[in-house]
């Protein structure tokens, strides 16, 4: 694509590049695209996001934080089924060898939306339409299955197959009851992670939104399927939320209707409770980063387009001046398929189990292991067996054997022979359960990004960048006037006492005052303090804000608890150290 | 080892796991050695323990940190050595077909410390000690290599190879140049990373402490070699550190000896001013994690025993009850080493110009192409030659035509018809240089489980965690003396104040006030507030020290400032909100 002009993400890139968010990795070997580096200040604001999200959605409902490895073995995913749905359809060029993700090649070559396309449907489009290399012209090659997971090896056994992961959240499933048992058997919960997750992208383009390697910030909330109403609705029902539902979609229109989160719910678009919660703090947490709730959508997904494990999923979309309409998150509703499966393939138990106020008396259809025949047919396996049994929902074991006759545990087959089942009475003192789970799931680098995109601003022939004030990377420049006459020291042990202070502060003495201005602007430092010749005389400073370029004193002595407050969002400029109301919502 | 009593380490794990602190991965699927999930409550403490790291080394000297991937082009760690170095002595067992770490083996078989030795060295030994197979005691294969860095490939081209990087270092020599730009071009500057690492071990032991997945937190000091003075040495020249030396060492003792930072510099047991000041920040570093001096040293590695890439490294090591002297950190001198790989293998220019007062005439010798022989020779990588020339260091050049007839480059092999060397007067306005590098490198679980392991105490019949305050993972405990009578009510108020203002806060309000006191104690929770029937009549409640079980009561409305300076550690028990003194030293 030629563009006449920079774009507004060619204007972001270039500043991000020179003064340190954010360039592409291993550019002196030239650059291998869908890598990121994030710079001095790429670091801090990626924290500083980090730490939002977790005030937004964690710490304050007594959510909990988890940390497990990136390189995860095989049998887990396959397990949850990545192993066989993580993939993404590649023809490669016959004559260039250039390999291309096939529905990015349809587009390109043909505008044709072919996401959700079969590899036949594929083939036949390619034949169709006389699809050739985008590149050279060259003739295209069958299409076929990539894992975009990358693979490696644990240890020195070729066999250990392992995969980095595409998500964080398989840690937190099979970590699930064991957390669960930490936080004193409460239901619900929620268990979040952030950290490393990698995707083997074939040809990623789009910079820094499709990476191979990035930060994922997500949390499953596990709740009582008997149990799905939210305590928190009430404060959101009001909410106003711009939404694209399948609906409407269906209907064969694109552009999304504004409702309260009542209506959303009201009206189906939303299935969850807990989820339309969710969305609707998440369209805080976009505001909260600068992004104008107009630039904001939600957009749910065709069955084909979304997940293996969803039974609906919204992505929370963000315009971008380059590309359009852009996933920054998604609200995926996995219900209980990733337990599930797990209590299917690893044998464990992670039910919950919930107690009767009253103990209840019920009749169950139970799945019964038949001794005299596990034993002879699985030997030295006949107590796994009876494990998996005894972990298997009847009905389904039932299913299998009456409509495929045998059923199959882990590895194992059972034929009919080898169960029972039968009517029992059971005096039931609780209830035993499945958790379903809600599943908010965020790009961290993504939406540095678009902080910086809707940042940025030209005001009169330069740049400022109008990060939300709690976000800057650089939270004060400290100046003085000039370098000499006791001016540079004192500036000096004032940055000093600011760092001790915990703030991110910048030094700088050279060129002049109004250059300074302009660099402390253009990576969004909200506040500057200078040192001037009055500063000597009297002990105060000039506090300058970035957003209005008003000026006011103040004795150096208030410096830390003014510069406290304000950069905690809790006053405004002027009127440093005077709070704004902060009464909790 | 069979074990009649638990060791510490038993005890650390086994409340590790029932409190929510770490345990071993993949548990529901039989686990795998080497990787380690963070609990809620370790996932929040290494996160303390990272910013305190920060705080320490890098925040208060204005030092800079950036993010680079995981997944590192084979190329890099082709040029810095890693892939010829990062690589382990294997025997594998002929019978049981288990593979050992070949020091390991010998270490377990015979006693014999083997980390040093050579294949024929190890081969030559397993004979005459006539050692076989530890497990099933079946005759031993051949001693090989294996390489310990995680191999995939990047994107749908096999010959993309890559590897997880086993140190976070090589991200911030490649981004040397460009982060030294967004810093104004000052030196000495120093790149901190803090992130994920991977050592694909043979067979992990040790659990938490040896593991192929981590967080590592290390920075690289660059600094110009003309200038080496530290100008914070005095601020720790009489600081007593307890060091052994390889001049000690090389006499026979394996004792550490107790100098002051400026005795171990005049004695040259450590060669950098930078290197001395920073060991002495990590000797604090530790005390400050609650690890007593008495059981840390400092223990220079001999040239066998450390990395390919380090003129000098002291590794700081703290005792362990189950493990003895464990490294937690590194202080390599890594020289130029790696920037003068990058250099030479990338054709980048990484060198750092500093200007002259006045500009200074000098004869020096150059390498020059010549033009009628390099062109035909090197056809289309003719300009490529040519900038790879101008790069190289005309002494290596010289010095390599005239001992080995030729000079290598890259992939280019230059003869001596190719070059011509010749002495030209220069008027210098700069000095060019190659920085040097000083290296700081930490595992943030091994520290994370050392804190635990020194913090935990037996008090009268139960357990105590005297985690430092600042590190405590859960802040504050909130209890209602009764969940009834409004009480409950108050203390949830009370619990959602505090998290609002920024504490990590636990609310519980069931069993005893006792034994809750006692799980809050066995978390390491520094104070409990608890809500009792005065509250209601005076708003005050009972605040509780872990560390003395002291009380005192306070209004509510003192909460969160006594809190807040209480767990910066900025005043006692029960004098809480009576600041001590926190003048900077």
């Amino acid at each position: 694509m030629y563009l006449a002009q920079p774009d507004k993400y060619e204007m972001v890139a270039d500043l991000a590049r020179r003064r340190g968010f954010f360039w592409p990795s291993f550019e002196i070997y030239g650059g291998v695209s869908g890598f990121l580096d994030l710079g001095p200040l790429g670091t801090v604001m990626k924290r500083r996001i980090i730490d939002k999200w977790l005030d937004t959605f964690i710490r304050r409902h007594g959510f909990v934080e988890i940390s497990t490895p990136v390189i995860t073995p095989e049998r887990i995913f396959q397990a949850s089924g990545h192993v066989d749905h993580f993939k993404d359809s590649m023809v490669g060029c016959l004559n260039c060898k250039r390999r291309f993700k096939a529905d990015h090649l349809l587009k390109e070559a043909a505008g044709i939306q072919a996401e959700a396309f079969s590899l036949e449907e594929i083939e036949q489009t390619i034949k169709e339409k006389q699809i050739r290399c985008v590149e050279c012209g060259g003739e295209l090659s069958k299409p076929e299955y990539f894992s975009t997971m990358f693979r490696t090896t644990i240890g020195p056994y070729s066999e250990a197959v392992a995969y980095a992961r595409p998500e964080a959240a398989q840690g937190m499933f099979i970590d699930f009851k064991r957390v669960y048992e930490t936080q004193r058997e409460r239901m619900p919960i929620a268990i979040a992670q952030i950290g490393t997750a990698l995707r083997n992208e074939i040809s990623p383009r789009q910079g820094p939104i499709r990476l191979r390697e990035f930060t994922i910030m997500e949390f499953e909330f596990f709740y009582d399927p008997a149990e799905p109403t939210c305590p928190y609705i009430n404060e959101v029902a009001g909410t106003e939320i711009r939404i694209l539902p399948l609906q409407l979609r269906n209907k064969g229109t694109e552009e999304p209707v504004t409702v309260t989160v009542r209506q959303a719910l009201d009206e189906k678009y939303i299935v969850s409770e807990w989820s339309a919660y969710f969305m609707a703090l998440s369209q805080q947490f976009m505001s909260d980063l600068g992004i104008p709730i107009t630039k904001q959508r939600f957009h749910e997904k065709r069955p084909n387009e979304r997940a293996h494990y969803s039974s609906q999923t919204y992505d929370h979309e963000v315009w971008l001046n380059r590309w359009g309409w852009i996933e920054m998150a998604g609200h995926a509703n996995r219900t209980d398929y990733d337990i599930s499966s797990h209590i299917k393939d690893s044998g464990s138990d992670l039910t919950v189990f919930k107690k009767h106020d009253e103990p209840v008396v019920r009749k169950v259809r139970l799945v019964r292991p038949v001794d005299s025949t596990i034993g002879p047919t699985f030997k030295g396996d006949a107590a796994r067996v009876r494990q998996l049994l005894e972990n298997a929902k009847t009905e389904d074991v039932e299913k299998a054997i009456k409509e495929k006759g045998f059923y199959v545990a882990d590895r194992f087959k059972l034929l009919p022979g080898h169960v029972k089942f039968e009517w029992t009475e059971v005096k039931e003192s609780g209830r035993r359960f499945v958790p379903e789970v809600i599943e908010p799931s965020y790009g961290a680098e993504r939406l540095m990004y678009a902080v910086l995109e809707y940042a940025y601003m030209q005001v009169k022939d330069r740049v400022v960048l109008n990060i939300p004030v709690d976000l800057s990377p650089v939270q004060v420049s400290v100046f003085p006037l000039m370098a000499k006459d006791g001016l540079g020291e004192k500036a000096r042990a004032i940055c000093e006492m600011l760092r001790l202070a915990g703030f991110d502060v910048d030094y700088d003495e050279s060129g002049t005052i109004g250059r300074r201005y302009a660099r402390a602007d253009e990576i969004g430092v909200p506040v500057a303090v200078t040192v001037d010749y009055e500063t000597p005389k009297d002990d105060t400073v000039t506090l300058r804000d970035r957003a209005t370029w008003n000026q006011v004193r103040t004795p150096v002595t208030s410096l830390v608890d003014r510069l406290s407050i304000f950069l905690k969002k809790r006053c405004a400029f002027p009127e440093l150290g005077v709070p704004v109301d902060v009464a909790p919502s």
